[in-house]
């Protein structure tokens, strides 16, 4: 819940509590489970909630409309800007029964492998918890590094360096250039460079022209007889 | 996993397995972790796998691109089609490693509280499999319980034979009837009424006109001589 930026829980007739097993789980978010509001009925934590989301693995025998977690999420968000909404979550064992999910307004349901759907309640608030923060966009999205790609005669002066190079380390001899030059073009074309990348590359290929300088400076003087 | 549909789990050298409280834990998914491959290092883990995407909490110094988990996965899912591809976890404690990182061609990151952001690699995992899941739409969505809205003279026929009740029983004497049935027909329309739904409505007036009828007739015989 706290991950995902939701505070308000209520606990109908819990088992334990506090539970020190449940305030040691909830490592760093214990503030969500200390403000939890303890209800005796589903009738008394949903007092004042005019729009309730309830939680269902079933699809068949419900009696209320039921969406996908997705599809239901922007209307809770809608109902939500005004007043109290709720999403409500049945037990582990056995989820909510008929006469409670009628108490709510939505189902929504988890689409998941009909050959294993029973996700924990763990896993289903995690998931509703989720969808709900995605559709507030309430956490700036992630902005993906930018890249900032290298202009047209920064490419061209890359595939220079780097023709002229490899003709100067003797690599054409048994290589058509003009087709590895096409696939070489491909390759880095694909992977959108950027400027600091051609200076790296191009630093390569100084280094090794200057590499392959010296071992001909050095061949020539040691066969200065030749 | 398996309640998103996933089965191939790779443990990299996991501090105990088989753990008999992980098995326990499984309940009906144990077949995922008895078919767990061991592993003694990623490499070894994404051996013949061709597209990787790693889980991070940092946004910073990730030295590959970051999306989130929406973006993220039509990617995995069209490089799947052909080729093995892989979800990369780091462990529970301090998730992966700028150089761990750098094994994946993509990062992914879950929006999440930016004060308190560390969703446990449970909640992580059921997050990203759930994405893959919707995302590869292989589990058919759920198709709301379809509502078969009532014609208009069915419709039309409701309204009447309310309006024909209400003003027997005498419940027009008060009110107002146009600006009621206005309010009455604004309530009816917008829960788009089914046709059974109709014949509920109208067998409840059917009833009241006959239970007001009998009144009548008891008290014409009571007072006979009036």
């Amino acid at each position: 819940m706290k991950t995902m930026g939701l505070q308000h829980l209520y606990l109908i007739n819990p088992r334990y509590f506090p539970d020190p097993q449940a305030s040691a789980m909830a490592a760093g978010a214990d503030d969500v489970l200390q403000n939890a509001v303890i209800c005796n009925s589903i009738d008394e934590a949903l007092r004042g909630v005019v729009f309730t989301v309830a939680m269902t693995a079933r699809l068949r025998d419900i009696s209320i409309a039921v969406k996908t977690p997705r599809e239901a999420m922007p209307e809770v968000l809608q109902q939500a800007a005004t007043q109290p909404v709720a999403l409500l979550f049945g037990t582990e064992m056995s989820g909510l029964t008929n006469e409670e999910m009628g108490k709510a307004q939505l189902g929504v349901n988890i689409p998941s492998n009909p050959e294993f759907s029973s996700l924990n309640i763990a896993a289903a608030v995690q998931v509703m918890a989720y969808e709900l923060a995605v559709a507030s966009q309430q956490f700036a999205p992630v902005v993906a590094p930018e890249i900032v790609p290298a202009t047209h005669e920064r490419l061209e002066g890359l595939y220079a360096h780097l023709e002229k190079t490899l003709f100067e380390i003797g690599f054409f001899t048994t290589q058509n250039p003009a087709r590895l030059m096409q696939r070489l073009r491909r390759l880095y074309s694909r992977t959108r460079l950027e400027d600091e990348e051609i200076n790296i590359l191009r630093g390569m290929l100084t280094v090794t022209t200057e590499y392959n300088a010296r071992l001909k400076e050095r061949y020539n003087q040691e066969h200065k007889d030749v």
